[in-house]
């Protein structure tokens, strides 16, 4: 990455795929940072991500009150609303020209890997068009599967969220015992469902399975395996990754709705749950108290719920990539998380990285995050805690013999 | 109700029904006060509520720290652990020869109104039988439906729960349109479900659409209404409570399961969500984007977010039930929350009524409470903004043109 004096003009900023309790934190840091630039001229925003820059659907944000950004940044999910498109090569020239006739010069585009990828291509036209524009991808995803970060701004509030579930739905499953399902969302990679091993306190606590989808799901195996655990606890607490599929990554239920971007429809219905709740009664008996919660949206987008840690993290990620554009450091990238230990202490840095490191590709969780093929190694909590944060504890009765 | 002397003796502690995240709450309040007392030699739990009683599984409560009480106190769902059962006559005549034998003079059941209906009916017993023991029934429930009280313990916090996911969810709505229906627990009234009002801010805000089982649902009117309110926002998003069923009763998806209480299985299953979601696909479009969530046992059961207010109270009615009991102001009864103003600000008092007032019958939403046959009146928020306490708020960009 090279740099060069950073042009004087107008930021945009956009906001898409799936919403993060924290994506507006983001969204607030680029605004600040932008505003306190001498390099830019207004702040801009795009309603609906790229749709709104190919529909000169654009508002004004630096007219917005610091009252109002901070309130905002408290708020889930996209204020600037969201999109879910995968632009074409001709859709992102047409971007361009919409770029040159606002005299956009920044551009921050929070998301996903898609999100990246779009940057990616929209920054390889401009260069072809000889059009200085900064394009810079910001992180966001509560399915932390992104690549070269340490983890994803959102995450740590949706894996405190799961966390939560799990522990309020472990006293649940120990309160009126049965065989409980909890669906959790993450289409490639388990980092999300794995939160629910926050949960487990006690020896006998659940979730005492979790299913991700970085291992081949087999229903024969599950249905045994919670033979098993039920059998030892006299109840069993289960964590299922919405993505789990089968070796050749075949859906355990196929859905019937594909988006722009050829992703399943896998959220927004309890058929996964509700499908290996029906199996395990035909299987081990009709009689047993079988349940499924899928969690849903919630996970995303529960207001009032959220990590601080994560909360300041992706306010930090937002400031980060506006001021590498508006002082020249790189000409394009995604801002990235780098873990570091500060005596036993956790803290981050906010780097750069090439907007190719970042697209299309997600991340799985590494091999030593996994215990075979139906449980988290502790070594994963290490992970995680830090960025949750503070969760309650959940506490039992000793139980003394009368 | 008389008063007499109060026995000096053991007392006996259990828990019932579904979870809630204050109940126990309720549990420690009792605890505190039976050891505070000087008619009570020991504090003890039945494990899983009668069925504890009836297998003699009774555990110490007088030896637990103040540390485990309050920690306990802050953890959803039923420490002692928790039943359904319906005992029949001869199972609690049972229930009293095990009173008899383990000399207990005070027995406080903390659960809904089938709990009082079985305290109810251990009281009919024990004067049959002449014995004295002291019958209380704590109440507890999400569902908000008991007789007599204002509001139940439980309720405040599942508000509070459904009101912040609502408010998330419109947000999330707002930033990807499309149709969303949100199942809320709730058999036979739509307290809970009529919570999500609480969510709605701005005029355009949803729930846009609310569905409580006080009103007879009609799939056609169902499906009328979705159209016309996506057709005036460009999305929408709709509360189903579980319990809405057709004029004569009829679930609209039948279930399979039952019961001991003879209620049919609601809650564990995304089948009412999924198939509504379905029917307005068929009926509107495919390409329509519908999702549709059930909250499922978060609604009960999350940990570490609850309604101070809520919490406060439940404890409260745990106390005053057994200073009620050991005292001897009453014989037998059940705690009842009245509602007072206090020159504008909400103040609850704690009082006391009969056993058979609470029991077997639960109760519905006021009419005033309603609006139409798919909304909720504004006043309702009067009624539940108290019992919620502190929400956060949802903020918007103001969208200044550029």
């Amino acid at each position: 990455m090279s740099s060069n004096e950073p042009p004087l003009g107008n930021a945009l900023i956009g906001q898409s795929g799936g919403p993060t309790c924290v994506i507006n934190q983001s969204l607030v840091g680029v605004i600040e940072t932008c505003v306190g630039s001498d390099r830019v001229k207004n702040v801009y925003g795009a309603l609906h991500g790229i749709q709104g820059v190919l529909e000169d659907n654009l508002i004004d944000l630096g007219r917005e009150s610091k009252e109002t950004l901070e309130a905002v940044a408290k708020t889930p999910c996209a204020a600037l609303r969201s999109v879910r498109m995968k632009p074409t090569r001709e859709q992102c020239e047409e971007a361009l020209r919409a770029f040159q006739k606002n005299d956009i010069r920044y551009f921050f585009y929070v998301g996903g890997n898609d999100s990246a990828e779009t940057a990616h291509i929209l920054n390889e036209v401009a260069v072809a068009q000889n059009y200085d524009v900064r394009l810079f991808h910001v992180p966001k995803t509560i399915d932390n599967d992104l690549r070269v970060t340490d983890h994803c701004p959102g995450y740590g509030s949706a894996a405190k969220f799961v966390a939560s579930a799990f522990m309020g739905d472990n006293q649940d499953n120990r309160s009126l015992n049965g065989i409980k399902i909890d669906v959790v969302m993450g289409r490639h990679a388990g980092w999300l469902t794995a939160a629910s091993l926050l949960a487990r306190e006690h020896e006998d606590d659940g979730p005492h399975l979790i299913y991700v989808p970085e291992r081949a799901f087999d229903l024969d195996r599950f249905i045994g395996d919670v033979e098993d655990m039920h059998s030892k606890h006299g109840r069993c607490l289960v964590a299922v990754s919405e993505g789990i599929h089968g070796p050749n990554g075949e859906l355990i239920v196929p859905s019937k709705e594909v988006d722009s971007h050829g992703n399943a429809q896998l959220s927004g219905s309890g058929a996964l749950g509700d499908f290996l709740a029906a199996e395990i009664k035909t299987r081990l008996g009709s009689k047993l108290r079988v349940r499924a919660d899928t969690f849903g949206y919630l996970q995303r987008s529960f207001a009032g719920y959220y990590s601080e840690v994560d909360a300041q993290e992706a306010r930090e990620v937002g400031r980060r990539a506006a001021r590498a554009a508006t002082t020249g450091e790189v000409q394009h990238g995604s801002v990235y998380i780098a873990r570091h230990d500060d005596a036993g202490k956790y803290r981050a840095s906010f780097e750069l990285t090439e907007l190719k490191n970042v697209a299309k590709e997600t991340r799985d969780m590494e091999e030593g995050f996994l215990r075979g093929d139906n449980d988290i190694d502790p070594s994963f909590l290490d992970y995680v805690r830090p960025l949750v944060g503070d969760l309650c504890s959940a506490a039992r009765l000793s139980d003394f013999p009368r």
